[in-house]
């Protein structure tokens, strides 16, 4: 299926990557892959999604399996296929195989992991049958993942330290990944492009097909649960069965990830006509500021926590230019005014989780001593760090109306003087905007791995109402 | 977004079930629906499915909760969303107005659920995390569901007897799963239709893209993993890289599921180009002659055994006419020759589950007293029962040349004398074909749910061509 040239650099790769690990402590570890999980009967899995850790390491989604990790040394531990599993699944490639193509020093069936689990370090993964193995095998209480201790805790720190920045072969899966992603989001607007949501029926779940059909036509899956609803202010909607209307604003957040597990995580907003109102269109383009006043400060050195506070603040200016909040810019981000209608942070880190690491807690998102703001307009940040060539972030600022915030009594009281409740009721029909891409730090500043899929109002228009056509 | 009226439909069968279950049984049950498996990180889960046979009594898929059934009675057990919940994933339906939808007799939440385990039974669900919570509210063991003791038996044989045979709002349900998986596996052909496979890059993924795309596009969400492969000789096929080539059969197995559960299962094999060569036509029309014969068979009180025996007969005398095999019909399915090309069971139960009620084991599937057979032609046989109306059930024969089987020193030794291998030979273009429907048993005879996808050659050659253009 791949090509030998394929492998070899991805054992290049991994070799770099567990060199420099073994640089950094100096116990062994062990990583499982772990398994996929019963829907309804055993023999109907979920499909099989190998632990972030695992595959950073081991490169490959390698069901069941475990690698050993000492002093820049890989050892496989998997078994070999069984032959029922020959006559149903087909041939598959044998251990030696695969230990071949990661470039593994040695290989062996499960049966003599044991061999290796003196001192050795973990981390927790998510599905409860291999934990209860981790702990087994090891002996030991191992904590979650969010709260590892003693060498796990090391070991969760030097990994946070090789995932935070992207090497060659990660960033070459990552392109892919907002590749096709891209291609899902056009599809996605081809799927309404021309026709008339006033006469035919289409519903969030007609885009939300044509979107993550794209993914899987391309043989990738999706990074995570799709957003694709007309009820945006919702932030986290898995529903989709409402019916598009005009005058609907369509939220679509949906993202690729690659058979190796790297993930994409794109956002836009269009209307389902094809055309903005003209105060969906003046909220959108205030959303965009705040977006592209992020992109440019990106550069190494920045903290992400500032790039987060500039969205407040454009956003707040945007606000009050409309006449929708007023007052001074940063008096009202202090005062969290900002986080009535944009209550999330900026983004986060992306890499092989779409919240990159995110099973570790905040240990990745927070540099060394920093802990999460109780301020309501900081506590969501995911990511608190300076940035570093490597990193891939995401920006993500959004407007949304949420019923809960905007509605809740002690807010309004504590906002009365700031916001314009009858400006604000004009913008009725934009209940959630939320404009996303994914960027990458580079030593000059930064790289939108996402740029061909355009953000402006104009060409976001263009591409919905030309969209089956072109 | 559901109308009233069809919550008050849901309600009615959801009495007359539990009602009918309380005639069965003299004990209290409990039911749990489970929760989501986490992907990568928590807050990154697969997409949640509940328990079947929650579902069967519940109706609705309501994630964590547990239901009560004593005597006919229904309590619902549910936390209420927290307000944080609200904010992040909208307003949901209150607990109350949940209970109202269901008809259940009273409502709790799941801190209340301690006061009714005493002498409840239930059934261990699929995911661990909620099977631990099972056997420490229940204070005891709880055995894996496909071996249950005690009352738990009794209760999994009374839900058995149910099940098996569906009501009207369950064959609503599946009339809707098995129409909306017609329309994805003519968007499978019509991604094909009119393009030149030898120049085009088409991909197995491109075909599943577009077939599970048109079922997400309705709302649903797949039953099982889908097959879309052009090795259809690996009967589990789960990759989807392979490109398609002249000459090559596309092998698709691929179901829809309803949101509240119900499952469709069909299966179409077709060539890439339109036009099938003449051994691929000799080959289906003998695989489509089987499942023909077998249809007509079906009727109350036909044994389903004797429904593949008739499959493997038929497609028996296919291949003597085509001179494959040799011998009489009836010694050769008596020695299994039929299953070194028909390896595997003709079909099975359908419902909730696309093999209904396989996480009991055989209990679903095998009358009382019957037990699996030895035999290489039997022992895959998922369904041994006399047949009632209102079973629905797969008919799915098959031929395929599965390497681990034809080229099995053993096998070739053994059916030396019956197999023509430089005949065989001929037919190398044929590496696996399927044709698979859900046909409904009833009073008459049959109902094929799934008939508006054709399965002769010439229609199925006419869908493919035209397919981009009807
Ligand atoms: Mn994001
Ligand atoms: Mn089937």
């Amino acid at each position: 299926m791949e090509s030998q040239q394929n492998y070899d650099s991805l054992a290049t790769t991994l070799r770099d990557r567990r060199v420099r690990l073994a640089q950094l402590i100096d116990f062994p570890v062990i990583l499982w892959a772990g398994k996929s999980y019963p829907r309804n009967f055993p023999a109907n899995p979920f499909p099989f999604r190998a632990s972030s850790h695992f595959l950073y390491f081991a490169g490959l989604p390698l069901e069941g399996a475990a690698i050993y990790l000492n002093d820049g040394r890989l050892e496989l531990f998997l078994d070999e296929p069984s032959p029922a599993s020959t006559l149903w699944h087909g041939e598959m490639p044998k251990r030696e195989e695969i230990a071949q193509q990661m470039g593994a020093d040695a290989a062996f069936p499960l049966s003599e992991l044991a061999s290796r689990t003196a001192d050795a370090a973990t981390l927790a993964v998510q599905d409860i049958a291999t934990y209860q193995q981790q702990e087994q095998l090891l002996n030991r209480c191992v904590n979650r993942a969010n709260a590892p201790e003693g060498i796990d805790r090391d070991l969760a720190k030097a990994i946070v330290s090789l995932r935070l920045c992207h090497d060659a072969e990660a960033l070459s899966e990552l392109r892919k990944a907002a590749a096709v992603t891209v291609a899902a989001h056009k599809a996605g607007m081809q799927a309404i492009g021309g026709r008339d949501v006033a006469t035919e029926c289409l519903y969030e779940a007609t885009i939300r097909g044509a979107m993550e059909g794209m993914i899987l036509a391309h043989n990738m899956s999706c990074a995570y649960g799709s957003i694709v609803t007309v009820h945006g202010e919702v932030l986290h909607n898995e529903q989709y069965h409402h019916p598009l209307q005009p005058g609907d604003l369509l939220l679509a957040d949906v993202g690729a990830e690659t058979e190796r597990g790297w993930a994409a995580d794109v956002t836009r907003t269009f209307p389902v006509t094809g055309r903005f109102s003209a105060t969906q269109r003046d909220i959108y383009e205030t959303v965009l500021a705040a977006h592209n006043a992020c992109i440019e400060k990106i550069h190494p050195g920045v903290e992400y926590r500032d790039i987060h506070l500039l969205a407040a603040a454009t956003l707040t200016q945007g606000l009050v230019d409309l006449g929708i909040l007023r007052g001074q810019v940063s008096d009202l981000v202090e005062r969290d005014a900002h986080a009535l209608f944009f209550p999330h942070g900026i983004g986060h880190l992306l890499g092989l989780d779409v919240h990159d690491m995110e099973d570790l807690g905040d240990l990745a998102g927070y540099a060394e001593g920093r802990v999460r703001s109780d301020r309501f307009g900081l506590g969501f940040l995911r990511l608190d760090r300076p940035l570093q060539p490597g990193m891939l972030v995401t920006i993500e600022p959004g407007f949304y109306q949420v019923p809960a915030i905007l509605n809740d009594p002690e807010r309004r009281a504590k906002y009365q003087d700031v916001v314009n409740w009858n400006r604000l009721a004009e913008f009725a029909d934009v209940r959630g905007i939320r404009i996303e891409n994914d960027v990458l730090v580079t030593p000059e500043g930064s790289e939108v791995l996402t740029a061909t899929l355009p953000t402006e109002a104009d060409a976001i228009e263009e591409l919905v109402l030309l969209g089956g056509r072109n």
